[in-house]
């Protein structure tokens, strides 16, 4: 249990809250009682102050496993580590300084607010967007929750304040809240077929999810007691086994919302509803390809693979997990690996995306990793990274977190601009600008994916750390400080400098409140073939790629670790399976997926017609090179290459093959990080490059 | 013109006909005058005999070019090609004996001659299909429409007589003809959100080309004369440009109505319509999207580039092809050649499919051609045929019909079980059963390939010849009889013995009324490496593959042609810009395109395991083999092939580079014509296989 920490940084706690608005909440029961009297947020605070079983609002993290049975490790608040200066300080700068207020004005310009307005008879304006567009403003709600815990942002604040007094504003006394299903529409409200489509629940789960966030970041209670009206007075009494009437999660996200609920009010009703949905009800029935898209409304236990939508499915992963781990189901724990070991067998892209299909927004069949086509929504390789930062606390297993690493460095991190204002809904793995398609754009109106990414990143010192019975976990470098404490309550900082992901070494100083035996887990990335641990300069033996060193001693103040890990470009090939890939290879370093753009390459040359000629040494030719200027500082990556003297499209469609090498001449080829691709200009681009015969 | 010519073998001209029903459609005028009267067929039958400038309902061919100036080719008849025992004469033999009657129960069991019974007061039972339902009951009498041109079949005319009853009799007074949008949706007619999405002049178009074949096998004009109603009486009075109301072609399909009902009736409006809607109607405004989709809703004429739903623009293609024949208009000229173009060189399966997404049965981008995804609708590569046919109607030129024999052989080929009972909607180029799908069904809702496939191989003795200026055409090779003239009116007949495809030898005897200069054009393919021709045993010089040969003699009775081409297996290869294909190997036999199926192969070898071994002497060591009880009879390929060691399923999903050639051993693999697939039992299935690097 904490003894005492500092949070000295986090200015809000002084600047921005009431000390009447500090509360924790405890027993189920009183926020029970709370929740029916429909209280405003403020007077239905309790006094802070006397410690009990579960953390203060303050430092509950991503997750509040603090009471979780199954799970391994126990999460970090977000504002327990800082990041700095260097590749996730400056992408989270952006993103507090331009992505989130941007996207508060598009929310505004597209009338998501004046949706609700209009229910408190304050806007004339039409009902906008598609039936999830609440979820929109309650996903961004959810990245200013995150952003606040790192720090105050008045501005950002204020804006999210005035929209959850907007909301709250017209809940109705049912509890019932929505801002499609009115009016005309009011008699479709949780029917079987609304449920299925019209995302009522789904938007719920988000306004779950951002009134947690919200309330971690500031102790305000007014959204998330809006949200536990909604369960609490609407859902629970009314929907869930018979007699009550059924539930089938159209789109997954309110599992996970109501967990975490339960995780702050221990109302196991909360957990149980959960674990009803997602079992599904035989009641409402669904034909089988409505229940493969949703992946929902049959048992989670008895699904064998990936398919579907697949953010759905990912969403119903981390429900399924959450539920896991605080049930410890055998069942559910049997299917969520099965359904791990079908997606990284068979169903992820090298850049951690997830959904080969346009058509559905799909998982595809095993191995169909198109790349052109690749759909790699921004959301579903959000949600695998979600996914496996729960398995990851249900194990402490390092495979989920490279797949974590994958997935946040390439097919997440791709999918904002660089200057933060444009996002990508699909992510694909090879591009021509020729088909009309813009990849980037600052507004969809289905505008799921960029609240999604600015949430995420705010969220991201959440990920870097966790605590374990016998220690602590590192996971993510960067230039960090933690201040926080080890399971016993010891006061625990950790100072990690780096220049990750361009540079392999990592220092990290470890500062205990007193010196104390424990194991420092510190984490070996899968792809890291050659990484060397030392102790205060003395090498540390048994490093294992893709797995946790534990590094038992007694730790005291001024104990410095280095991990120095090589980070030459390394060639990967695809399971011969993958249709897309044959012939072809990717490049990574370190974390990083690389890509070529057509714009780096020879004048007039397209993509389509060069191939990368790795002679008999693989990675031995490769040039890298940092580049400072370079769309924010990268290191790109050089290698000899070919093109084909003419260019293919003057070829035929099909012709007789001939065994004969094709008449080609030399080139340099140059490759950038996949994450950086598009921040340019409109040009091709390709992750898998064909090999040349030579 | 014709002077005379035989039709003895067509029984039902004397036995199933009354001489009353024998009419032919002469002057415009007249047939408007008896359109607006509103005739019974039988009643408005003008009398035979005198010979006009269009040929008799009885000759008339699949379209009737005779008075089209800008079509070089004439089409011939069905009835005068007889196709004997042999490669199609089996397909057409199951087509009219299983295929087309089956057909017709599905059509009653799934209530498409109730929606017509109901609103004439004889069925109680609902609405049933989707919105273009009336299309798959006139396809259908299409399909009975030719295969009745090539010989009388008393039942299956007995049930399209009954249909063609039930259909009239709910024709309303103003014309209008739908079984879809009465009632409660009769407000919604016409509208231009119901032109685009609700198929009423798709269902039209098919109405009008079913009736037309059906008139030109029995001289019935009830069916026609009511689409005649439909156009004179209810779309041209109301619809087209300013001040009538605007029409969008939603499916095309009406052009080529218009314009083949036009070739009957002379009568230009017709004709006039079919090019306003081909160009679009600027007051009626889509999304560009949808225009997209449509292909359709914009001009024609500005388009450059094949897209949207496939079989849409196919038809769109043939309609504007048809539009071409008779103006002249070099824009429309420009536009084809330029999609046709861009379809050969980029979006063609190997196949002759088309339509690579099943997201919008859409045409992909160029050079997206999934083999597992591949949709290749069996529509769409019939309406590649028939765009084809008539670019070879207007050009003469034999890289059309390279494309028609690729599309027959293949990809329409494959549509149909080999037992005519069961059909694919889809026609992929590599399968596997374990992914859930099942590729042949009797029945779809959306059920427009059945009955496509049906009026295709019914409509097949129609592609063998046409008559030009200068002489004759011969397109497709099979066991046949013509009995036909030249333009001139000289009586000619041709028989060709061949056992084609699995043979390259043709004879073809050449038997005019009386001996007469003409130029006989022989096709040589495109894949004919070797072809020799010569007649009467003396060499023809002046062989070119892809070429009509071009014979220019003095013929008479006796006369022998001789066409041997030898069939090695060949080894294809695509553009290096289809990624799919990337280190693949596709192979063809003659016009048969092969794959592998999986039972065929060593027990327990996985498809995605093997690749083939070339050697260094691609082609030299294929075995050949004719195996009469296989599937009605083939000819399989043989070659040696490697297999990995162990399953690849079991290794990573990426993995690094080595450089090093995989762990193989050698298998033999055996490879089946295409068309053939999925005619035994759940099994994988690929086209393109990859080379091994040995």
């Amino acid at each position: 249990m904490p003894k005492s920490h500092k949070l000295s940084r986090r200015r809000f706690v002084t600047t921005a809250m009431s000390a009447a608005a500090v509360s924790s909440l405890v027993v189920p029961e009183v926020f029970g009682r709370v929740a029916k009297s429909r209280p405003s947020a403020g007077a239905t605070n309790l006094s802070d102050g006397s410690l009990t079983d579960a953390p203060p609002w303050k430092d509950q993290a991503i997750e509040n496993l603090a009471k979780s049975p199954y799970a391994k490790l126990r999460q970090i608040p977000v504002h327990a580590v800082t990041i700095k200066t260097g590749f996730w300080g400056q992408r989270r700068e952006i993103n507090v300084s331009k992505s989130i207020p941007t996207m508060h004005d598009l929310l505004e310009a597209n009338g998501r607010m004046n949706n609700f307005r209009r229910l408190a008879g304050k806007s004339d304006a039409a009902q906008s967007g598609p039936v999830f567009s609440d979820s929109d403003v309650y996903k961004w709600t959810e990245a200013v929750g995150f952003a606040l815990q790192s720090g105050d942002l008045p501005d950002v604040r204020r804006m999210a304040e005035k929209a959850i007094d907007e909301v709250v504003a017209v809940q109705e006394p049912d509890g019932y809240l929505n801002t499609y299903y009115v009016e005309d529409r009011e008699s479709l409200r949780m029917t079987p077929q609304t449920q299925s489509t019209g995302h009522e629940l789904y938007n719920i789960g988000h306004m779950l999810q951002g009134s947690i966030a919200y309330y971690r970041a500031t102790g305000d209670r007014k959204l998330l007691d809006a949200g536990i009206r909604f369960v609490n007075d609407f859902l629970l009494p009314n929907y869930g086994p018979a007699p009550k009437k059924p539930i089938v999660s159209g789109h997954p996200e309110i599992e996970m919302g109501l967990i975490e609920l339960y995780r702050i009010t221990g109302d196991k009703r909360q957990l149980e509803l959960a674990g009803y949905i997602l079992q599904g009800d035989e009641r409402a029935k669904f034909p089988e390809r409505r229940t493969i898209y949703m992946f929902s409304g049959t048992p989670f236990t008895a699904r064998t693979k990936l398919e579907g939508h697949a953010v759905r499915a990912m969403y119903a992963c981390c429900g399924a997990t959450d539920y896991y781990m605080e049930t410890g189901d055998a069942a559910y724990w049997k299917t969520l690996n099965t359904l791990w070991q079908d997606m990284v067998s068979t169903k992820m892209y090298v850049s951690g995306g997830v959904g080969s299909r346009s058509d559905g927004e799909a998982f595809g069949d095993a191995y169909e990793l198109p790349n052109f086509r690749a759909y790699g929504e921004s959301c579903a390789a959000i949600g695998n990274m979600m996914w496996n930062w729960r398995m990851l606390s249900a194990t402490g297993d390092a495979k989920f977190t490279d797949v974590i690493e994958r997935a946040l460095y390439n097919g997440i991190n791709s999918g904002m601009s660089l200057d933060g204002t444009l996002y990508c809904y699909r992510n694909p793995l090879a591009f021509d600008p020729s088909t009309g398609d813009k990849i980037r754009n600052p507004w969809y109106d289905v505008t799921c994916c960029p609240p999604n990414l600015e949430r995420t990143f705010a969220s991201l010192p959440g990920y870097f750390y966790s605590t374990s019975r016998d220690g602590i976990y590192l996971h993510l470098y960067d230039n960090s400080e933690l201040d926080w404490h080890l399971e016993d309550g010891t006061g625990l900082k950790i100072t990690q400098k780096a220049n990750y992901p361009w540079d392999g070494e990592v220092e990290v100083a470890v500062t205990p409140a007193k010196p104390l035996d424990f194991i420092f887990h510190l984490r070996i990335p899968g792809w890291a073939d050659t990484a060397q641990v030392s102790v205060n300069g003395k090498a540390v033996a048994g490093v294992k790629q893709g797995e946790y060193l534990p590094i038992e001693r007694r730790w005291a103040a001024g104990d410095v670790i280095r991990l120095r890990m090589e980070m030459p470009p390394q060639v990967l090939e695809a399971n011969p399976r993958v249709a897309d890939d044959t012939g072809r290879v990717a490049l990574q370093r370190g974390p990083l997926v690389y890509c070529m753009e057509g714009l780096d390459q020879p004048n007039g040359v397209e993509l389509a017609d060069v191939a990368l000629d790795l002679g008999q040494k693989p990675a031995s030719q490769f040039q890298s090179e940092y580049l400072k200027d370079m769309l924010g500082g990268m290191v790109i990556l050089r290698h000899k290459g070919v093109a084909y003297q003419r260019p293919t499209s003057g070829n035929g469609l099909y012709s007789r093959y001939s065994g004969q090498p094709a008449r080609t001449r030399q080139i340099p080829l140059t490759f950038i990080p996949y994450y950086a691709w598009a921040n340019r200009q409109a040009t091709e681009m390709q992750v898998w490059t064909p090999l040349s015969n030579a």
